[in-house]
């Protein structure tokens, strides 16, 4: 899929200066279209259905690595996917030591530590107790990583960027959970462990876990897919991917963090002068312009919408602003509706490219009053040894041939 | 599936007179839970997943009948989906000749008839047009059907009302199209048909084209399944689920309906005069409790959340509420957020069985001020000669058992 892209894939119609002048030179027609060719009965009905067999979009991972791929990740296929809600079969994927294959029937969740009644819950009891569901986004903290120290020459959005997934999640308040366990009050923090084969662990506060944190059991509408975690994972809105520990088998109440690897050696950004930041839990605003994006080739004149998605760890997005001139000026898109809190917000832009190179560029703004800013200002305060947590502007660059490629580095 | 809920499915915890003290009389230990058992390193990421093999819901459709199961309907399980999106692999059926098996480089849509530029659209210039996505649901008009003459035995939510699912739709509004096309003064309907062996048809009123009517091309993020109209279908935003008519090929614009079979023979309201209401398009305000339901039993005394769906073709859910008593009383449930127009709303209200025979019940009230009526005031007015468009309340029986079953009929 990706290698095709960058062959052929000439943007918008592209047959004249306006896209309404295009469509009527392109298939204008006087008259009725030519009666179908005569069908056969088609499928029947079915239990579960799946998708067309002439639709191939896949999820992305690198297979010329030493990394075992049941240590890697892999990405949405951003460019290809519509809307706030990612397909379920199309969430990105980060594994420590693969997907392990459970029968919810014998897997529990207990509740230990200092609490005064410990509890262990089957997944069908927790299926019965009071649940919300919710959109939000779950991002990597590697996400767009390798663009922190110059990237490794990918051009695609996918590659760059698809450590991001929406989804609606369905499950219980963990405090419901805490309430009836009695939490003690010198409760501070909740490592919570999955039941994988390296047991993936991270120290949560209490805070969170007391607000909006969940137990969920469903993702857009069914179970839990493996891939997520299933059938349980801890879902802390808004905080980076590694601290919603799928598989979740345990939550310990103490009243100091645990120090696991995942938030020691992992997961820190490692400052210019030696110290580093633990604990990097929000996710901040971030936005990229999705299609048309690098791979994709650009017509002059063609009328051609720039849509992409915005999202932010600490609240709702409130604006996206577009440059196509390389940031000498931005201008407001169109957010679609319903924007929805720590959600992928999908935003719109009409443009007409005019055949010279440019840089174009999105950056979004959340309630919070913050605003993405561009990466170099990141490496700044951040300097060079980590490249966790990069939210920084992307640029797609426009050559004189409409060939789009990364702009980060022109 | 179906069979084995009825058998052994005990409605929550149910160990003693609170939930709270259920939890803990039923499962509280006395510390940290045994170490998980060593696991081998899980699967390896993927390009496209799925479900776990331990999950085995299904669209539920009946294999003893003469109808041909190309010319079926299947039904979403609602009693085990959750949220308000419903899983693209478990969106309601409805097809008159089957699904076909359509390559999008083939397939064209055209628009022709009284307009000034009859243009053909291939499926990747429409995905490159100005887009919108909406979250909607689809009901077909001969959902809970079978209720009206006093059903046929069923008993499960499932084969009651599956024929509704809501989905996030992706396409361009037909409006945008139609203005490409120049729309002369007298047309007032438009003809869409499929591509199906049956040439599926429907005549829409020009002003809900010129509405919100889309062409879509996604489902939950990615292109539409092959049941739901793959590669394009018309939308409808609230409108009877035949008139959204799927593989769409051409919209003929006219000046008149076209009085095509599925807009004469069937899909009218047959009164008992003998006259019949024709175009019956808005569905209305409906709502229905689906856990616990029929199939689900209860245990006296024991903390369950009764959860549900609303919606209605005519705006936007204000309110649910519920009888535990058998219709004395009703009391509002919780509407989850975000609640949105033209689709399902989930709705949730904390209740404990007494352990008395009862009826418990769902009504809800849309934002033109209309109450989802009893089925009785419907039959009133329109009598006994047709079964499309039943809306009426839906009426589940708790026995002194526990049990629960239909109680439309009690």
């Amino acid at each position: 899929m990706q290698d095709g892209r960058f062959r052929s894939r000439r943007w918008f119609l592209g047959f004249g200066a306006a896209w309404s002048a295009a469509l009527v030179a392109c298939r204008g027609k006087a008259g009725a279209p030519a009666n179908a060719e005569p069908r056969a009965l088609g499928a029947a009905v079915s239990p579960y259905g799946s998708r067309s067999k002439y639709e191939k979009t896949a999820r992305f991972f690198n297979q010329n690595t030493k990394v075992p791929l049941e240590e890697a990740s892999s990405r949405t296929p951003l460019h290809d996917t519509y809307g706030i809600i990612t397909p379920s079969s199309l969430h990105f994927e980060r594994h420590h030591s693969g997907v392990p294959e459970i029968d919810p029937a014998q897997h529990t969740l207990t509740i230990h530590g200092l609490v005064d009644r410990p509890l262990e819950f089957s997944v069908d009891e927790l299926k019965r107790l009071p649940s919300v569901s919710r959109i939000h986004f779950l991002e990597c903290s590697g996400n767009s990583g390798g663009e922190w120290r110059g990237g490794s020459g990918e051009s695609d959005v996918q590659r760059i960027h698809g450590l991001t997934s929406c989804s609606e999640w369905t499950g219980v308040p963990v405090a419901t959970l805490m309430r009836e366990c009695g939490v003690r009050a010198d409760a501070t923090w909740v490592l919570a462990e999955g039941a994988d084969a390296g047991k993936h662990d991270r120290s949560i506060p209490m805070k969170k876990i007391m607000g909006d944190a969940l137990v969920v059991y469903g993702q857009n509408g069914e179970p839990l897919r493996p891939e997520q975690g299933y059938p349980l994972r801890l879902l802390l809105p808004g905080w980076e991917g590694n601290a919603n520990v799928k598989w979740l088998r345990r939550l310990k109440v103490m009243n100091q963090p645990a120090m696991s690897r995942e938030e020691t050696s992992k997961y820190t950004d490692l400052m210019p002068d030696g110290t580093a930041r633990q604990f990097t839990f929000d996710l901040e605003a971030k936005s990229i312009i999705t299609r048309p994006s690098g791979g994709d080739r650009l017509v002059p004149g063609a009328f051609c919408e720039l849509t992409g998605i915005a999202w932010t760890g600490r609240g709702t997005i409130v604006s996206v602003e577009l440059t196509t001139d390389g940031g000498a000026t931005w201008e407001k898109a169109q957010l679609q509706t319903p924007v929805l809190p720590i959600a992928h917000t999908r935003f719109r832009f009409p443009w007409k490219w005019d055949g010279k190179e440019t840089l174009i560029a999105s950056r979004c703004t959340d309630d919070t009053g913050y605003t993405q800013p561009p990466l170099p200002d990141l490496i700044k305060i951040r300097g060079m040894n980590s490249q966790y947590h990069n939210n920084g502007i992307q640029a797609w660059k426009v050559a004189s041939d409409g060939m789009i490629t990364n702009g980060n580095r022109a």
